[in-house]
């Protein structure tokens, strides 16, 4: 019967394909390459895989900087592997701040749950400041690569929700790259103008040698 | 002074720049090209090029979607252009409901801010139907290109928070693509193999002719 | 002697590769990535991955829209992995149709071979219709991610080529996407405004349930 | 009236962009850029910018080749600027052949819509030739940047459509680029190997000078 | 005669593009675009827009850094527009030091021209740092976005070609960041947990304030 | 303690991921995809695997074109996998030519290091001639795809260091392409123009068939 042939004619035609143009969800314990992870088999993907609960939950914020920056990139969210984006959630205590870092590799875009966060960024040519404060529902975007911060900046808890321009955004908090590893004092100090008191005291509150 | 020659030798290097490598704030009445907009003057940008207040406002839903979608893309949010993202609010009233539609340029996620939510997009190699109920702080990805919905799925207001990987990531409205022109019924029956009093019905709910 | 030397030199540079910089005929089997396949080893190549006959032959038309759609994508055509493009054959019996669908991936160029045909496709932004009847010899340019159709505009079988700029390029008929699957009747009427009856007519024409 | 709202609704959301994001027709008069050429305005847009007659045309071939090359590049065809395709229609009459060229921006695959054609590339790596000889229908993929030709191989005028992966691929003939030019013999020879004679003489053939 | 045929039709194909696939030459004065600046004429671009001098000339080390970043980057160098490459020149006299910064935009290679420089960076996901001694024709690779720094390990002077997988790749020296500007030593001090004495001091010395 | 807990905060949700943003040193052993090739895993990558010492070495040019090339490609250094960048030393003795070749995917900056070079590239679209004979400290770019040589220009031992806008450029010598295979003496000169006599000759020195 025609009808029949309408539904068999393409499933024959495109059944062949063991990899979907549509999505590639991840498996992460394979090896990645520059573009990303393997792709599991579309036949074992299910629903469950474009979906990802924990962004709901508050993150811990007893802790130095009294915040906490939960990830939803391609390593907790295997959906989006190739799909040119991801999501975090952040949490600040009043007291709370996000670092200043960078993602290597991605543009985010803050949106204030709730709460006021102030937010900032620097640009590279001119070392130009743009920071402003923002209230539930602003969005403000950083763009690649650069400097960023975000300080609590009410007596209540904020909640934010990031998107990053990449699956696997990566972040380099400054502090961390500085201080948290066995970076030898001497290098770092010479190359950062930091005063040896300073490196010292920050290395072993962030656990750093050297 | 050394410390003055510190400060004075980088800024000589880079100030002949008139281009920053940071970002590209859309001049919008300008024409774009397929790589977005023209810069503005980088001296001319401010912190607010990067800020929009705009999705802190609840979209009005009274009409017959009961919903409302509220852009940040680069048309509204000059400061995202060229940085491979941007952000959109959803408000859906209790019976509201994102219809069928897709974005030609880019993938999505979800992340919702209140209420509950039925979401789902559909493969095109297999026709495979991936539908989920979101609570709040779920996130969801629709792959780009797909057809996708949402709904509300519970008896009160719901709101999300979508970002997209692209400035300028486009929404082809299906029913919209075929009854809000001037596409005549009898290619569009053709095309959709719709009956043409179904097709007649929703041109004239949508105002479309032929 | 000198001769030699010269053909012997870049040999001996080279030939540590065992990855191509110029071609990556992919191996079907194995898991792809965001990028595409995994290559053959180059020594395993010969001139037939890169050349396809499967377009020669007219697709079979015996079937509810007269017409079929003959792939050279990726998986039907190894060679064109990571290359960027690839192509497809249509052939519309005198009363045949592609039915309304998109390319979630792709642009497309169609050039007539043999026939009339009338194509067209609908902007995102303003829902505008660009239609025309094609005669042999003629292209059109579909942009990529919109909704695009091509019936048989005379009384003859009309052959077309149409070439994609991605090995992988996807096809989403919206027919299909709505009617051919376990999608439920309620979500979908409510995602597109169909009435019951429509959908559950088409529904069993495409071998839909729910 | 609700019905009324519904496509009020969307009109007015994305009403205020100037710019699609759905293709970008080239204004070829003003100066591109790297990605490409400036967009006409959408508005001004008609479905005759994303047709084009020219390939139904076959090239005059009286010439030196005995073939001709007709480009749907976005130079002619200005509604691919953006689309990351093009095409291009080829005519060998039966001595005819095109010579050896490369595309540095793009690969190419060529389909044979009449006649024989044999076609060859050669791999950078290991100076592999890969050639076949196609008949009617046949496909063959030629990737980026490769040396290629293509030559009539039967006693009747051969058609072949050819597309790119770039609105702009370029197109450089070897004989054109090392003979068609005031690039000066000696430099010639220097950097190819080849005799006086023979650069002399191709030189006068092809209009080149030093 | 047939030969001139030769070289006339493919003038007369190719004659009509007013932009060339082959390179962009930038035109500085104009606004840029995310893919860079627009093109000069083909036809008044001359083999000095492919050529740059300013590499060959020692950067001035009379400075606190006692070193020089001499950039070829597309504002000094327009013919590298588009091409997805640039380059510079770094001195060191022998207390020299390239401060801890980052590109935002581009990947890094360093080849030791002359004298000794010890070089590292530091990875975002662990804090691990790679940090190595480099001699004369050495190369050493730094990855997109990540910190990193380099310092004359000779009592000579050291001179070092660095190229960049960016036209623009821009350049964000931390302590520039910090303290070259007039980011408030309180929001400063919050998001990078230096002790106030610390900023002040940098920042009169880099020019800063507040 | 409070501060411990920044500490293991960050590292707990960053742990989990086996593939680093960061950076994607190759496994040269499995095989590629287009993106490149598969990343070691980085607890394996130490500091030696961003650092070469290949381009510290001179060349060796006794050999019929008095030059050498030693590259500094993904397959000769595998941390460059996935950066979009690479280099290559070159090594003329007094008489010594890089012949006229292409580099499939990758524009370049040539850096002479010492001696002069004349070079010179072809444009595509008019075959235009850029050529320039640089001194040490000049650089020049080649576009991407087009043809180009490097000569001694001076009585002594010239050096260049070139850079790459790809981990994997290729490397398509146009003599080695034509004389140093088995395509048919026939194909070739039909593809060529070029006299049996030259062919012969030239297949003969490079050691090709046919």
């Amino acid at each position: 019967m025609k009808m029949l042939h309408f539904a068999v004619l393409f499933v024959i035609l495109f059944s062949s394909s063991s990899h979907a143009a549509d999505f590639c969800v991840a498996k992460l314990k394979g090896a990645g390459n520059p573009a990303g992870y393997a792709c599991r088999m579309p036949s074992k993907v299910t629903v469950d895989d474009f979906v990802f609960a924990g962004l709901g939950v508050a993150g811990n914020t007893t802790n130095i900087i009294s915040a906490a920056v939960t990830p939803a990139f391609v390593q907790q969210f295997p959906g989006v592997n190739g799909l040119g984006l991801s999501m975090a959630r952040l949490d600040l205590a009043p007291a709370g701040v996000i670092p200043m870092h960078t993602h290597p590799g991605a543009s985010e875009i803050l949106f204030v749950v709730q709460g006021k966060i102030t937010a900032g960024f620097i640009s590279s040519s001119a070392n130009t400041v743009y920071v402003k404060t923002l209230k539930k529902g602003d969005v403000m975007v950083f763009p690649r690569g650069l400097l960023h911060f975000q300080i609590n900046a009410a007596g209540i808890n904020a909640v934010a929700v990031v998107s990053f321009s990449d699956p696997d955004p990566g972040l380099q908090i400054t502090d961390f790259a500085f201080f948290a590893n066995d970076l030898s004092s001497e290098l770092l100090e010479k190359s950062t103008f930091l005063d040896d008191a300073q490196v010292k005291k920050l290395k072993k509150v962030l656990g750093g040698t050297g």
